[in-house]
């Protein structure tokens, strides 16, 4: 295939994506609406954006941008629904306080206050209970967050998993101007760390793979590896935690909401052993495994040693990486440069194979 | 029984109250702990309280005061696990729009922006979904809410029970000072129309009584009539929405929170002929049925006729009513001056008689 002709299949894509008005075709629901992928983004620009729609709602970033007396501030959600509740690294409390941090951290806010939501399962162990609320208050006190309001519900037996968490917090902004569609040709593509520990961690731990392991999870409070890049680098465009769907999502999110590509070297990308031994074994790239602790990073590329420096010095960054450039052409696409010195396209995440993963 | 034995009967009791330390008895959860009653209260105490401890969540309102950059902000949340999710007069989403907006506005805060999380289950039809969605979207034009940022997951088959939803609120206060501690001895208890219609509604969707009636739930946005309330009233000191556990549960949680003692005229209370029917035929109380559009408020006793006229100038408050009054003694309690002559004390919701109510 030529060149020429490869520019005409990608522009044929481009414009058969630009001509598809999001629908969901599915009648029912299924697992892959809540992958974070394709059909999570479907269901989500199809039902909610469109009944949703207002300015704050629209750009459909971690956390939405609010200006309310004169505070610049950020708010955010997530629900929890991981199984199993506990695993090697953390637990479903951690994970919903550390979440709901780690959105606010990469809209570039200083996170401040959590809500704390939970529908428990008639007949959950209390003690159990008591292990996850001493978990949130621990990543709490790490984050220097407070939960400042909760709910708590419970649901008959067989109508939940033991329980489910929501978090919701504010932040407040220490950077504005963040954000999808701030980054720009030129920009380079950094993550914090090795990605897919947690995806891997939470499939092991369900005893779906036949594999021994001391790989934990990596969820983590990334505040203060964002507020060290932030204080360190001027040129800082935008920043994502990498969950589920896993960094691919994000690149496709950033491509597609900048109109921009995105190259990545698929030998810079720092993936531990075990995440890519358990992934070939799943069928499934570690760019799309789910990390908790991890973030992406757009920087403009001339200030992409002082970021690498930045993310290396913080702890949680210390195997911080450069993984790609951004591009002009062809926009809206993530392409991978492979390990064996070719290119394709690294689409975003179709179907559900790892449910349940936050 | 003379004054004097009763007041001993009473104190003793008061007594038995402050020496029990919270602590959840039970090994496993029960419907009862979500029930809104005394379960629910002794678990949010004895485990989330206790972990989460601060000076923001420990005055225990329907939402948290904060101060942000200036700015005076009121932060709430609710997850809604309504079973039906469809019923007479709503369903679970304008349920859910409506209790956070309800939640801001009796902490005396103009609601202004809500994100909503869903907790999908594998097989839920996109259609329902869809139908949700939109009254969740005409519950926020109503309420002049903007839906800001949201997450969807999904469990499933058999995980979840169609879909629950979780809002979060942000409000910006109107009137500071409002709250449990400020009610004292002399104030007015109003109510802002006839108590029990959404409780009763819903069991009566889920088909558990033979009746046929045309009740629907009461499910609205009292931003309005809170926003009028306070234009007019100087002295309002607290208000709540009576949700789960009712009017009796505001009334209790107002005696021990401001050590006062709330007595209530039975004849005062509105209550719909259906709803009271089909109380008798539950065995309950119609002041433990929860309401999703009705308000409690506490009002210097000299303002009772502007507080009582202003609610009654609004739609939502046509059928307002004085249902009580304040006193000193014995604190702590709320005492019911019954239909029939007698007084008894009106004790939190034990067990759960109506479980997944919102």
């Amino acid at each position: 295939m030529t060149t020429t002709e490869r520019e005409q299949q990608v522009l044929d894509r481009i414009e058969r994506a630009r001509r598809r008005r999001a629908k969901v075709r599915e009648e029912r629901i299924t697992l892959s609406h809540g992958s974070g992928g394709k059909a999570t983004h479907t269901l989500i620009e199809a039902v909610f954006l469109d009944a949703f729609r207002n300015p704050l709602l629209e750009p459909m970033e971690d956390a939405a941008a609010l200006a309310i007396g004169g505070a610049q501030l950020a708010f955010t959600t997530d629900s929890f629904v991981v199984s199993p509740l506990f695993f090697p690294g953390g637990n479903i409390g951690d994970l919903a306080v550390n979440g709901t941090v780690n959105d606010l951290a990469v809209s570039g806010s200083r996170p401040l206050y959590l809500t704390a939501g939970f529908i428990l399962e008639e007949g959950f162990p209390v003690e159990d209970l008591l292990k996850i609320v001493d978990s949130m208050k621990a990543a709490a006190l790490a984050a220097d967050v407070q939960i400042v309001t909760g709910d708590t519900k419970v649901v008959q037996r067989g109508k939940g998993d033991g329980v489910y968490v929501n978090t919701a917090g504010i932040g407040v902004s220490i950077r504005s101007g963040l954000g999808v569609t701030s980054v720009r040709p030129g920009d380079a593509v950094l993550v914090s760390g090795p990605i897919g520990d947690h995806g891997v961690t939470i499939m092991l731990a369900r005893g779906e793979l036949d594999i021994d392991s001391d790989i934990e999870s990596d969820t983590a409070p990334v505040h203060g590896l964002v507020a060290g890049l932030l204080a360190a680098v001027p040129g800082v465009h935008a920043m994502r935690d990498a969950t589920r769907g896993g960094v691919a999502t994000i690149l496709n999110e950033v491509a597609a909401g900048a109109q921009v590509s995105v190259i990545v070297d698929e030998n810079a990308v720092p993936v531990r052993d075990e995440v890519r031994g358990a992934s070939e074994l799943l069928g499934i790239d570690p760019l799309y495994v789910a990390c908790e602790g991890r973030i992406v990073a757009f920087v403009d590329g001339t200030q992409v040693d002082t970021a690498l420096a930045a993310l290396r010095s913080h702890p949680l960054g210390a195997e911080a990486a450069v993984i790609g450039r951004v591009a002009d052409d062809p926009p809206g696409l993530v392409l991978l440069n492979t390990a064996f010195g070719g290119t394709r396209i690294v689409d975003m995440l179709v179907g559900d194979p790892l449910p349940r993963i936050c």
